[in-house]
């Protein structure tokens, strides 16, 4: 019988066994960090804490958060706990907005990330005979590197190309025969757009059947048209940089977010006040890196808004939750004091008919006031049949029901909003 | 003591014992290919021989080359001799001039690739407290996967950063501290203009001091040029993706390149007549692989023009030597009755002061008379001098001496002629 899981022990440990587990690696990180590093070694003798006062899980709200402006100040090697002859790859994040964020790893951290990943990949259903193309960006992206080492420890095909030039990706897609694909759910949508430009029928030339996503922000709604378009299952991924790169959940057949609870120890707080919820509640994710060796985090604030949870699953895993990204406390606009996501225009966005998968979310601001409109790509047939009005009608009317807001929608021409290989911008300001 | 060698036992291994080595793989690959490969078997059947008719290396003359027409037919996966689901990687060439060349991977076959390059990057010094910013474009094309690969192996640093985005190449080689660099010749040179434009100064504001370089043709004196301008030492790598990507051959510290011979047998053959030459002459490097598993190849026509020998070397390798590589034979240029290779060309420009490390050949057909000029970027303060009539007359008169040929060379402004992030495109036809 083939196996169901990729590490089956660890995955359907019970929860009480996890946590005994959680524990033993904190104590023994706290201690590893105060030893072996500057930065952490001052800031848990300010907080006060010794490693011996860890005595619970619940013991690490004693301990304070590790921020993005932490990172920026150590940039780039001074959270390091080990040598740096002991780093053997490093990836950072773009740094639009300063210094990058940079991931560096041990050879022990290399190992563990190709852990995490093949159980994510594992759970959506990659197995050994199947060839996935790895089109997300290769570089200092920490991205393509994750799916590559979890794709091979599961023994699969991987097929190299990194994102761009379409043609050639639908190409090898075709000759190849990839059965999965891994890169950012808008960036499937825009090869299918070229695909079919190309001739082809993305539901029925390929042998794809699974596909990777993630790196980007998208609606439950925009999954179920990628899965549509293409005829396949279509997998989220969730990781950072900071953390581990992609490898953080493994998405189950149920389209659950299982936490790898056994390497990242999560907690949900305030984002106003930072202090700690509940299980069940929404707010912002806090991630602890219980194994890794080169660059641990302590308590890092993600910006990213989510309920993390503890419930059973029929897939069978034991290991805790978190539902999807609702979005990141730094894409939240504000508007006549509505607090709104791009993922809720875009859920809302996404159930009108006649819709393509483009829009583009535009913010306006005059002097102190923010305002928002949309301009959304209708389908080439139902740019052809014209009576347009009613179209964004129907677009105001879904984000209303959503957001109790009035958002002026205009639809334009097909092919006129820029597709992008990587991130999709989802919001401009004009 | 430190160790000398990355594989001390294989690198240092008697010549004698080397081909006994080589003729008991040899063998195991003839049954191998024999008896897992359709195209093989045939091919032997048709050149009426049976695995047991080799008994020496010389036998391997008995069989047909493979060709990159071969290659094409077979294109994708049709010259794999294990299962398909086996193979867990595939890197391919960029296919510009018809189907890309595929070289597919099992597990063993990876390894195989990161010993070799460990090998090389061994012998060009790199060690485990090494900092390699690995520029070579990351995607289909198999040049950074394998720098990739051996420099893990080594537990030296991999900073993934890809080609492009000159500016940030240099932010990160200064602030990650970056000791090696792994790019195309001409690539390092148009990120030293860069990084002067920037306002460093390339040979002392970094902590760089080894260079990897391949993947174009590039003369001695482009070398020494490159070494000057970022008081570096830099290497030579070789490599092909049909035979294992880089890795091929380890240039030692006297500057020879030393062929991987345990796993890849060479042979020089006359371009023309396809008969095999003696060891000392120069012909077409003819490649087979010894080891590899998913793709071996049989006695590969490279199209690379080079000399193969058998010598001793300072640096204590034993393993056999080829010359650098003196050009394609699809890079011959044919004129007026002489055969010219563009790395003739830059050979002479190269000798001339003043002269930047950018020039373009270019090349005129006329019905069937081809003639060529060449358009060389003076340094600005060449440029700035003036009389560059005599700048170009001292040019016109280096390549007569080698050549035998007046070709007309034109002083053009600086930074006029377009940079490449990854090949440079020496010869243009207008």
């Amino acid at each position: 019988m083939p196996k169901e899981f990729w590490d089956s022990k660890t995955e359907t440990m019970p929860l009480k066994e996890l946590k005994d587990l959680q524990l033993k690696r904190l104590k023994k990180l706290i201690q590893y960090v105060y030893n072996n590093n500057q930065f952490y070694n001052k800031k848990l003798k300010e907080a006060n804490v010794k490693p011996a006062d860890i005595k619970t899980l619940k013991d690490i709200e004693k301990l304070p958060f590790l921020t993005k402006q932490d990172l920026r100040e150590y940039y780039p090697f001074g959270l390091v706990c080990t040598k740096i002859e002991d780093i053997v790859e490093v990836h950072a994040s773009s740094g639009t907005t300063g210094k990058p964020v940079v991931g560096p790893y041990t050879k022990n951290d290399v190992d563990l990330w190709g852990e995490v990943m093949a159980r994510s990949l594992y759970a959506n259903g990659l197995r050994k005979n199947d060839i996935l193309q790895n089109s997300y960006g290769y570089g200092l992206f920490t991205g393509a590197h994750g799916f590559e080492k979890g794709a091979q420890k599961i023994g699969a095909m991987v097929v190299t190309i990194s994102s761009g030039n379409t043609k050639r990706q639908i190409n090898v897609m075709k000759d190849f025969g990839s059965t999965a694909i891994a890169c950012t759910p808008s960036y499937s949508l825009y090869m299918a757009e070229v695909a079919e430009e190309m001739g082809f029928d993305p539901k029925t030339d390929f042998k794809l059947k699974i596909g990777c996503f993630g790196a980007e922000a998208w609606s439950d709604e925009m999954r179920k048209n990628v899965e549509k378009r293409w005829g396949i299952t279509a997998h989220e991924h969730y990781g950072l940089t900071e953390i581990i790169g992609p490898g953080v959940v493994s998405e189950c057949k149920e389209k659950k977010l299982h936490i790898n609870a056994d390497h990242f120890l999560t907690e949900v707080i305030s984002p106003d006040t930072g202090e700690t919820l509940e299980p069940g509640n929404e707010g912002e994710l806090v991630f602890t890196t219980l194994t890794k060796e080169a660059f641990p985090v302590l308590r890092f604030r993600t910006r990213d808004l989510a309920v993390y949870y503890e419930e059973s699953c029929n897939c069978g895993r034991t290991h805790p939750l978190m539902s999807r990204i609702k979005g990141r406390s730094d894409d939240m606009l504000k508007v006549k004091g509505v607090i709104v996501f791009p993922s809720q225009i875009e859920s809302a966005l996404m159930k009108i008919e006649g819709i393509s998968d483009n829009y583009q979310i535009v913010k306006t601001k005059k002097g102190d006031i923010t305002s928002l409109s949309v301009e959304a790509e209708p389908t080439e047939d139902r740019w052809k049949q014209g009576k347009l009005d009613s179209f964004e009608k129907q677009a105001e009317d879904e984000i209303y029901s959503i957001l109790n807001l009035h958002v002026p929608v205009k639809a334009i021409e097909p092919k006129t909003i820029p597709r992008s290989t990587g991130k999709a911008k989802r919001v401009i300001e004009r």
